[in-house]
């Protein structure tokens, strides 16, 4: 998505460790109508997919899932962090293993928000590693379910988390791909 | 709102200790055509108000917040909880107390994403005590911006938060406002 290609070099801006910063529109300020239009833009990719659910995890990734589900007019449901007391019901639980962080988390989703036969589509703001989409993978997985696709808005190609989810046969779409950004340089994947 | 009025009575479910379970559409799963329709109707009331800023917290208020954004055609910023490290920039920090959890936590925003001149919108998804809403309006403060007013889903009317603001002078709009659950029988305000 060239929009966004074109605000990632406006707006970001690149620190030590391949840190992406963009809290100028995605992570912290939000552009919303801006996110509205990458929601239309996942909807138009996945558009044959019959995709009942929109599934993320707290707390960035919840805007672009949100406008992805309005555009597929379908529920978005987002997974939550750390948390085992106060959802009431029963629960699918993963953990995660963050690397930005050095630790793991509990990903947690009420069963009643993923049912059997659905068709997911797991939309982050972030493609890293793809260990946090795995873990929702995997909350899926346990419903029953299928994911149809994941959606995100950036991806760090050069982290190849989405290259080894795609050759898992998953189809991954990222409105812009990072191949990299050595010394502040960013270039993108074709 | 007639419309969450009858999706509260019809999805919500009250729990022992004045808790009410909106986690069909709110604050779990979100129901994110309904959502963009709230978001819309908040535009609405606020369309005079040159808001320039919609400012809420993390995590459930995010979608409400987007919609109206979006609705209002300005950015959104989450504040965040609880983090002082990964945020780079200044940031203008409060603490607010939970009565909920019975604990205190930090509230943060980059000092970039509130200006001053700013006419800033406040949306949450619950307003109880009101003591959240606080913060975010000391935040307001702190970057020499104006509160405009404050917009949330549902008003937990019996916990006074929402008049407290009103009787000084806050414009606050809920989209419901329940005026009692005693016995899981829920009363809205006229």
């Amino acid at each position: 998505m060239k929009a966004l290609e074109e605000k990632i070099r406006r707006e970001g801006s690149v620190l030590p460790g391949n840190i992406l910063k963009v809290g100028s529109f995605l992570n912290h300020q939000v552009d919303a109508e801006f996110t509205m239009e990458m929601g239309r833009e996942i909807a138009r990719l996945f558009a044959q997919e019959k995709i009942t659910r929109v599934l993320t995890i707290e707390t960035s990734g919840i805007p672009i899932a949100l406008a992805a589900a309005a555009a597929l007019h379908v529920p978005m449901v987002f997974a939550k962090k750390n948390r085992t007391g106060n959802l009431s019901g029963e629960l699918y639980q993963t953990v995660v293993h963050s690397y930005t962080h050095g630790t793991d988390y509990n990903v947690v989703v009420e069963k009643k928000y993923i049912l059997p036969g659905d068709r997911v589509l797991i939309v982050d703001d972030f493609l890293a590693n793809g260990k946090a989409l795995l873990g929702l993978m995997e909350l899926v997985r346990m419903a029953g379910a299928e994911t149809a696709g994941a959606a995100v808005a950036i991806e760090k190609g050069f982290q190849r988390g989405g290259d080894a989810l795609r050759q898992g046969g998953m189809r991954v779409e990222s409105l812009a791909i990072i191949e990299s950004m050595e010394d502040g340089n960013i270039v993108f994947r074709d």
